[in-house]
C-alpha cells in the first residue's frame, strides 16, 4: 500500500482523504496541520502537528500538499521535497516556471520526485491543450471555465467594505462554444467568453447601488466582464450558494487538408471542485511513488508523466482492457 | 527535420502526407507502395516500390504504416521494425496484446522504437478511458461512436449478393448520453447505445425487401442494433455519402464522497476520419523519433508515452504556454 500524508486540511485535504479511500492501493498515514491537532476533525485519519512531519520519513511514501498557491506552496513544496516525494496543485500560472526550477533542484539533489501544478487547470486541461495542439497544429484552442464557483472572485467580493459574505459564479458563453464547434472562426475578447454572476450579502445600512458599482468596475476581477450582481440574505446564500461546483471546456478546432473541419472537446462537470481536484492529486501521487521507485528523480508536471503511471493496474492489463 | 516514410498510400497514407505538411519539424521522404509507383498519385511526395524501402535506412527516421489491420499490419509492423522505427494504427482490439509482444521483441532486439495501435480508438479514446478511470475509480465509462461512417459495416453491406454499393453510418444515442451526463445510472445494452443507418444501392432486379431482411438480421454487424435501411441510386450515394466523417464520445461518470457527481467527457467531431487518424499518427511519429534518440527501444502504446513527446515545442515552452 502506498502511504500518503496529507499536508494541510481544508476542503482540498478533506477531498484527498476521501479520494484515497476509493483506491485499492493507497492509504492515508495521517494529516499534518499548523493548527492544534485536536481542533482538526478528519474523516478518520490521524492528525499530527506540522513540525512532527520530519519524524515520519519511514512511514510516508508521498506527501500531498493541500495548501494555497499564494503563500503556502512556494515555501512548502521545496522545503518538504528535501525529505519526501511530493505532489502539489500550485496554480499561479505565471510563476510555474520559477516554482518548477526551484522544486526540481531540490528533488534532484535529495533524490525525490515532486509532481507540481496538477489538478484540472493546471492539470487535465493543460494535457488536453497539449494533445490537441500537437495533433491539429493548424487550429485554435479555447478554454472556458464554469459554470462554477471561483474562490478567487468570491474572496475579492468579500474584501469589499460593506460586504458580509458572497459567492461568485463564472459562467461560460455556451453560444460562443457552439459557434466554435460548428466551425466558425471567431476573434474573442475576454467579455465574449464568460459572464460573472455574484450573490452578495450586505452588512446592515450599506448602499447597495454603491457596492454594485464597486463590483462591476473592479479591475482584473470584474471590469472586463458582463457582471450580474444579486443582493440576498445570509440564509439564502448559506442554503443555495455554499456548494463548490465547477467545470469547464477545452475546445480545439482545427483543419486538415486546408478546409476539413476537425474538433476536439474536453468537458468537466464537477459536483465538487475540491473533491475532484483532490482525486487528480491522488492519481498523480500514485505516479509520483512509481517514478521514485524507478529512481527517476526530479520535478514533473502532467506533461512529463506517461498515462500508465496514474493507474493502479499494470500496463499489460491496461492494454487488454482499455486500449 | 524528421524524415517520414509513408508505407501504403490509401486514404490514411494520403492523410499522413497532408498532416506532415502542417508540422514545422517533419517532412515526407517518400511513399512506399506495393502497386506500380507510376500509378500512385500523391500530393507531391516521391513514390517508391515497397521492396526498395530497405535501401533508404539512412534517409528515413520513422515509417508510418498505413496498411490495414486484418492482413497488412500483423506482418508489416514486425518486419519493418527490424530496420526502422515504426508507427501503426493496428486496431483489432482482441489481438493487440499479441501484436504488442511480437513488435516489442523485434524492436528491443534491433534497437528500434515502435508505437502501435495509435489513432483515436484505439488511441485518444483509450487515453481518456485511462485518465478518467484513474482519477475517478468509483465510476462508469461508456464509449460512443459516431455519427460517422464505419468502413467495416459499409464493407459488410457491399459483400451482400445484390448490393452494388453502400455506406453505413453509426449513430450514437444522444438521449442516453444526456441521461448519463445528468448523473443517471443506466444498464445499457448494445441496442441502447447506437443506431445504424444504411444507404444501399441495389443491383438491377434485386428484391429490396429480401436485402433489407438480410441486413437487419446480419449477426455481429446489425442484428443487435436498431437498423434503418434506405435504398438510393448510385448517383445519390456518390453525391451525399462518400465523405468520411466520424467522431464519438468517451463519457466517464463517477462520484466522490459517496454521492457527489463528477463527469469527464471527451468528444471528437471529425470532418474526415482518415485525415484525423493520420494527424494522430504523425504526432506519435514525432514521439517515436524522440524516444529512439533517447535510446528507449521497444514497443509503445499511447499509455507509455509522456504527453510532452508529442509536441514540436520543448517542455520548458510547454510549461510556460500551456500548463
Amino acid at each position: 500500500m502506498v502511504k500518503v500524508a496529507i499536508v494541510g486540511y481544508g476542503n482540498l485535504g478533506r477531498g484527498v482523504e476521501l479520494a484515497v479511500k476509493q483506491t485499492p492501493d493507497m492509504e492515508v498515514m495521517g494529516v499534518f496541520t499548523r493548527r492544534s491537532p485536536e481542533t482538526v476533525k478528519t474523516l478518520g485519519a490521524a492528525v499530527f502537528r506540522m513540525d512532527e512531519l520530519i519524524n515520519y520519513q519511514l512511514e510516508i511514501d508521498v506527501c500531498i500538499l493541500c495548501g494555497g498557491s499564494a503563500t503556502d506552496l512556494p515555501e512548502q513544496t521545496p522545503e518538504i521535497t528535501h525529505h519526501f516525494n511530493t505532489v502539489d496543485s500550485f496554480d499561479t500560472h505565471a510563476k510555474i516556471p520559477e516554482h518548477f526550477a526551484k522544486v526540481d533542484a531540490v528533488a534532484r539533489e535529495h533524490q525525490k520526485v515532486s509532481v507540481i501544478s496538477t489538478g484540472w487547470d493546471p492539470g487535465l486541461f493543460s494535457l488536453n491543450r497539449l494533445y490537441a495542439q500537437s495533433i491539429l497544429p493548424q487550429g485554435q484552442t479555447n478554454t472556458f471555465w464554469g459554470k462554477g464557483v471561483s474562490q478567487g472572485h468570491s474572496d475579492a467580493l468579500r474584501r469589499i467594505n460593506g460586504v458580509a459574505d458572497a459567492t461568485q459564479y463564472t459562467i461560460p458563453n455556451t453560444e460562443v462554444i457552439e459557434k466554435l464547434k460548428a466551425g466558425e472562426t471567431l476573434e474573442l475578447t475576454t467579455r465574449d467568453k464568460h459572464f460573472r454572476e455574484c450573490f452578495v450579502v450586505l452588512e446592515a445600512g450599506v448602499d447597495a447601488e454603491k457596492i454594485r458599482e464597486e463590483i462591476v468596475s473592479m479591475p482584473n476581477y470584474f471590469a472586463d466582464y458582463d457582471t450580474e450582481v444579486h443582493f440576498i440574505s445570509q440564509e439564502e446564500l448559506n442554503q443555495n450558494h455554499k456548494a463548490m461546483p465547477h467545470g469547464g471546456t477545452v475546445l480545439h478546432t482545427g483543419v486538415t487538408n486546408g478546409e476539413t473541419k476537425q474538433a476536439i472537446e474536453y468537458n468537466l462537470y464537477l459536483g465538487s471542485n475540491p473533491e475532484f481536484t483532490a482525486s487528480v492529486l491522488v492519481a498523480y501521487a500514485r505516479a509520483c511513488v512509481k517514478l521514485a521507485a524507478e529512481q527517476k528523480f526530479g520535478a514533473y508536471t502532467v506533461f512529463d508523466i506517461a498515462p500508465k503511471y496514474l493507474s493502479p493496474k499494470d500496463v499489460a492489463t491496461l492494454r487488454r482492457e482499455l486500449l
